[in-house]
């Protein structure tokens, strides 16, 4: 079948016809996202990308059965509601219902960016495999997706995890969300970016000072990675404090949940074993008997959003199956 | 159904038979654990203490139908064996396998200790008519367990969770896991007494020293709490920490799970709404969207172990159930 999927991100929508037989991209579509212009003007969009990917092959609206969307906020699945996406000023969306009025014979499902990510990464990436795995997105957030025994897991409000802002450093630095020392203020790309910065005008013969040509503004999370890995002192130091931090965050993870696997996506995800091998070390030593038997690199990159959107509904449905029986 | 439960613990092992109809318990018997006598010991031991409740009722070995094991230490579920509990020195004891030679017609099952008590709060306690709840039991150590959807959560390695061991403080105090600021470092009743302790030595003239009789050894981790509810500074100052370190485990707890009720268990609870309320206060600030619809006491007490582990045949029937329509 020929399943639908959209990616909503804060700054651009992709859309995506996925063929589940083979989890290949048969057509797809980027576009900005319609900052500031409201639910119909979004909904207008997506409908709009969708007929000009599928048009071409010969499906009308009325003949998708599979829309999926992923969404960065916080969403409840159950009903189809973006309860909460600040950044999209879209708080309160009944996506679902809105969505159904213009694929009138399609299952309809939405799910958080990184949920949606998670099952991409099961279905046709880095999880294959395994019945459990979780996902955790570094970029200016964290974000994260788990499954467990094949299903995405929602937690008991049904809102899923919100990694990002359970407590790592209680008296920790200042998160954006108000408290102190929360992941994302330990473990984001963002993070990484200060330390460099602070780096620049602390230390102005550092080799993350060259590589931001000696503007704090200029230096980027890559830059403190890539100086660490030239040997640079400072940026060792930097790169060592943000194993520490995010091994914190993944033995919390592995003692709550503890999923078989864990990939690590977003941009530090690109520093490859050179993050990976400490961090896996630094695991093993705190989460012991709850260890991962895998940390490893999410394998679909920006595809996994719409990848793992488009196979939503099928998710959904293996799970209505189950309840049923319950 | 009269179900048998045992609820064995590093100082007792208690056995009930279980009324299913009404959540009564008919029938129950404590005894001493028998410490460093190994495998053979504790079944022989077990059969018997069933014997004496079960054949005054008529109840032969062979009639039993359903026989739980709640134990206080890691364990895999699917399989019953007890992978990890230190205390009791019974790695890796096949408990499942053993008990069913003495109970040849029952449906065995064994869990951790924490998870059989939340079990009991779900069915016969403080959650009932919530399809999910974390129980978090706070004594020498922090135990946990969790319903998801009418289910227990094994996690997906199968083994639940160990909150006692996630990190709320970096680079907080020492546990005795060999980590630094873990949730049982910062939370449990050990915390506590060990800051009364502190407070004898250096405010000899405060409420705790008094209620101490002057003797450090003598402080118990309610001796705080009386302190601080008597007005007593210190004591006071004291408390509102321990607050602090529970609403962030509880906070990580909701990010993660978003569970609708909490319940506390152990001795700590004992302080009711003098903890839960400014306890819920902090936890509502922190947790947001994630916020349970309620923090509680647990209601069932020493009692909650032993209704649990019998129920928990009856848990995995309905899981088995599910599973098999998936």
């Amino acid at each position: 079948m020929l399943r639908l999927g959209f990616d909503i991100g804060g700054m651009s929508i992709r859309a995506c016809l996925l063929d589940d037989q083979n989890m290949r991209i048969v057509a797809q579509k980027a576009e900005p996202f319609p900052i500031g212009q409201g639910e119909d003007a979004l909904i207008s969009q997506l409908k709009r990308m969708a007929d000009d990917i599928s048009l071409p092959l010969g499906l009308s609206p009325e003949m998708h059965r599979s829309v999926g969307v992923g969404i960065p906020g916080t969403v409840h699945r159950a009903t189809g509601v973006l309860l909460s996406a600040c950044n999209l000023h879209l708080n309160g969306m009944p996506i679902v219902q809105r969505m159904r009025k213009c694929f009138p014979n399609a299952h309809v499902a939405v799910a958080n960016d990184a949920d949606v990510a998670a099952l991409a990464e099961y279905y046709a990436g880095a999880f294959r495999g395994y019945d459990s795995g979780l996902l955790i997105t570094i970029g200016t957030g964290i974000g994260s997706g788990m499954i467990v025994n094949g299903r995405l897991f929602d937690g008991g409000k049904g809102l899923g995890s919100e990694l990002g802002h359970i407590t790592l450093q209680q008296d920790g630095p200042m998160c954006a969300c108000g408290n102190q020392g929360c992941a994302e203020a330990l473990c984001s790309a963002t993070w990484l970016e200060r330390q460099g910065r602070y780096c620049v005008l602390d230390y102005p013969m550092s080799r993350i000072a060259t590589l931001a040509q000696g503007k704090p503004e200029n230096v980027r999370a890559k830059d403190v990675v890539t100086a660490a890995r030239d040997g640079d002192g400072v940026a060792r130091q930097i790169f060592e404090e943000y194993v520490k931090n995010l091994s914190s965050l993944i033995s919390t993870c592995c003692y709550m949940m503890s999923p078989r696997i864990i990939g690590l996506g977003g941009g530090v995800s690109n520093a490859g074993d050179f993050l990976i091998a400490p961090l896996t070390e630094r695991v093993k030593r705190r989460a012991r008997l709850y260890v991962p038997e895998k940390i490893v690199a999410a394998s679909l990159g920006d595809a996994a959003g719409m990848i793992g959107a488009a196979m939503l509904p099928d998710m959904e449905q293996r799970e209505n199956l189950q309840d049923r029986c319950g």
